[in-house]
């Protein structure tokens, strides 16, 4: 091939980022519409923001379905072999992305939207009302229209596959069943020998009074030691935390106060922060690839839960976090010592809402909401037998009962927006977790004395040298095998939890 | 004309109000990016930013110029007869935007943007280093394609008259030389009289602290008073105030604190107050219309310096102005009384920076200013001679000299991007608000009164359908004389200013 041929290659490489950065910059205010309904937009503003945001929505959708992206997938796939890792990738997930959403008649993308923003209003009013019966028929829609979808992707073996690959590109029902059910066994084994051990741990900060400023101006501390960079993000405050991103130079957390529990906030701000710092981390060089995103929602999930879990509730880490919660809050702390520190944010209590569930049980929730998906979307079971299925299975592996749906089918969002398959992630990223950290600890031995002493540096770089960098170059499950030489396991998790457990709880 | 062409014109018209809502759309997220930009957005985006909004700028221009909006205005120009006064005012201005917008060709807009990105670089640089000549060869370049643009625009009588045009819609220098050189011979007049007086005012605040928290929250109680209202609007904190509106249900006013000066971010809540009113005021049924906006740059500022000056500088509000703030800071005020506060926040001080400038004296910054552009725009004196100029002047008319150029000529950042012609709003709008005011004394003969009770309500009604619903539906020298049945008049303003001051300081 002549140096002709080459500038054309190289200017085809060219219009295609440019032609990228143009959706960017419609998904960049999309977040920022997002994000600012939700820290504080005047309230008689909603109606006029729905119409922006959705039609800046369809902007984006548009150039992603465009003849253009056709064409310069058709041209690249042409000339593949001269190509270089990066952009054939890019080519490969640009195709991928574009039949997911040229599938789908323009008349279904309505439909399903239509569906999902009744799904949530209904959701909402069922909820508030604790009443199943109000989000019954919408949920039926949703789910009719899930199946209609599953029928335009197609699907190998089980149906609920078409659903999974959305999120967690590659798995299967097959290979997560048995992951899964390693899983829930473990976590019921332990769950037994804590119940048998006869240790009981009370909550130190019982009655006590944590002001909104000092948390906040804490949980920024935390940050700052985690290694997230203000100047490329922000904290907020919304009604539930969240992360988002405009680019690796805007990221934003968000973050609530309870006046009661100080902890709330703190693991929040961690958890958030893992993902921010994975965001901030994605390397400036695949800007206009279409790349510069997440490996995947699980992946993304295992570094919020890494900070979270792995560091913010580790024994060492919680020397430091005591020390400077400490200083944060003096009179509070006055007679609670590190241990009762240490013991209190590890209890461990079957309860009925996810997302207060502790480190061990947590699992245990997006299991039963993974049987369930499954459960219906074979035709197992129907809208009408949720209520019914939901507590039977929370009686099974937790051993308590939803008073009320409220506290039980009706708890999470997910559903009523359509996104099934999406609940596995969260449980995915304590198993991607575990195992790097099984890899961690041979690169850095001395990890635990380190962090003691709130040093987080070496964690940070570990995770951006293994994780970050790599942002979407890699599928998950080769993410996961070149960064520990593995496929996804159970097992280190449930050692871990072991370990941990035992030592906590005496048994 | 038969059903069916009533069919086809009612189409027409929702194809344009769809179309023009798109425009819309692509303004309110430029809106918010800059709103966001200025409130607290990470440092590191601001590259990213800037791509964005200068993206989403020309997606929205690219609309106002296409051939569609040709089309649009073609079609109604053969039909105008069948259009009532609401349409015919729209295809108007419809027409008058687009030929604004296409005179110019696609490399001087370019052409343009540039020098004034780099005009305002330059002239933050030679404002920071108090140095003239940093600036100079950027605002000589933005000076010659501010000419040039005027040769496009074509123009009658001084040339200046195509750049009031941009602002003023229908003012011409011929007019304005009258209004000014009055409104100067008058304020001039006034100071000479107090300085005669030898009445001396002490500033009662001086040495004192206010804390931000107890600011804002005063700010936001004044704010309510007026009419704001928080659930179309909100308030935040920026370097410099400002308001923007993203619709007439998301109006965000901006104030700034010092701490040794409460009045400060009072005035300035005031008078954003003012501005942010006008705005949740237009009428929703000029949505997609074009016209829901304010009439002009003046009519806008007579409107915040109303509600700042006229109403938040009165004696009878100062009655309830202070029994607030008594309340808020009860330490501060302990050795202090009404008659001193109203004295201080109405003193007469010549003085070298307009955004400090006292009610008398501000309307001389901007006839300095107005004088000296158009100088400079008939090629009377160069950019080279502004300095020498700006400071003969401000010695003639107040008295005083810069002691540099930092508080003489780089003062404020408007010729930096080519706002030639914008100065004069600021003027017109104290005489736009000062004849409204000898109207609505006739319509509420008992409204000092009311206001001094802090009820603001009939003030609020007046203006709201006097002046807000009109939004653009009228040129402001169409609309000042519906209202006050009389052309732009400088007289009414001296006359409010004359026995204000004869008041305070006994001459």
């Amino acid at each position: 091939m002549g140096a002709k041929f080459l500038d054309k290659l190289e200017k085809k490489l060219e219009e295609l980022s440019a032609y990228l950065k143009t959706i960017e910059h419609y998904r960049n205010v999309g977040s920022l519409m997002y994000w600012d309904m939700t820290t504080g937009m005047p309230e008689n503003a909603a109606e006029g923001r729905a119409e922006t945001m959705s039609f800046m929505q369809m902007q984006a959708h548009n150039l992603s379905v465009s003849k253009e992206i056709h064409d310069f997938i058709k041209f690249f796939e042409k000339n593949e072999e001269k190509l270089d890792f990066v952009q054939k990738r890019m080519v490969h997930e640009l195709k991928k992305n574009y039949e997911k959403e040229k599938i789908f008649p323009e008349e279904f993308i309505k439909e399903f939207s239509l569906a999902a923003s009744r799904g949530q209003l209904a959701w909402e009013k069922a909820k508030n009302e604790d009443n199943f019966e109000i989000f019954k028929p919408d949920l039926e829609k949703i789910v009719e229209l899930t199946k209609k979808s599953i029928k335009y992707k197609g699907y190998k073996g089980n149906k609920y596959n078409a659903l999974l690959d959305d999120y967690e590109p590659g798995l299967t029902v097959e290979k997560l069943d048995k992951v899964f059910d390693e899983l829930r066994d473990g976590i019921v084994n332990i769950l037994k020998k804590i119940n048998n051990s006869g240790t009981e741990i009370s909550n130190v900060f019982e009655g006590k009074e944590f002001p909104k400023e000092n948390q906040k101006r804490f949980c920024i501390k935390i940050l700052k030691t985690m290694g997230f960079d203000f100047k490329s993000g922000r904290m907020d405050e919304t009604e539930h935390p969240y992360t988002l991103d405009m680019s690796n130079k805007d990221v934003r957390i968000t973050n609530h106060y309870y006046l009661n529990d100080f902890t709330s906030a703190m693991f929040s701000a961690i958890h958030e922060g893992g993902h921010g710092i994975y965001e901030q981390n994605i390397p400036d060089y695949l800007e206009g690839t279409g790349l510069n995103v997440a490996a995947s929602m699980a992946i993304h999930e295992s570094q919020s839960r890494f900070y979270e879990n792995i560091i913010g509730r580790n024994k060492s880490f919680c020397g430091y976090l005591y020390e400077e919660a400490k200083k944060e809050f003096p009179n509070q702390f006055e007679f609670i010592n590190e241990e009762e520190f240490y013991n209190t944010i590890n209890k461990v209590q079957p309860s009925l809402i996810r997302t207060e569930a502790d480190e061990l049980t947590y699992s245990i929730h997006v299991i039963i909401r993974y049987e369930i998906e499954k459960l219906l979307i074979n035709d197992k079971i129907q809208v009408a037998d949720l209520p019914r299925v939901w507590n039977e299975k929370y009686k099974e592996y937790l051993g308590i009962e939803p008073t009320s749906d409220k506290v039980g089918v009706l708890q999470d969002m997910h559903w009523s927006d359509g996104s099934f398959g999406y609940f596995p992630s969260y449980a995915l990223g304590n198993l991607y977790g575990a195992q790097m950290l099984n890899e961690m600890v041979k690169d850095i031995p001395n990890i635990y004395d380190e962090i003691a002493t709130g040093d987080l540096s070496s964690v940070y770089e570990w995770l951006k040298e293994n994780v970050h960098e790599y942002a979407n170059l890699y599928d998950p499950s080769d993410l996961i095998k070149r960064i520990t030489g593995e496929e996804l396991q159970a097992k280190y998790f449930i050692e871990y939890l072991d370990k941990k457990y035992k030592e906590i709880y005496n048994y």
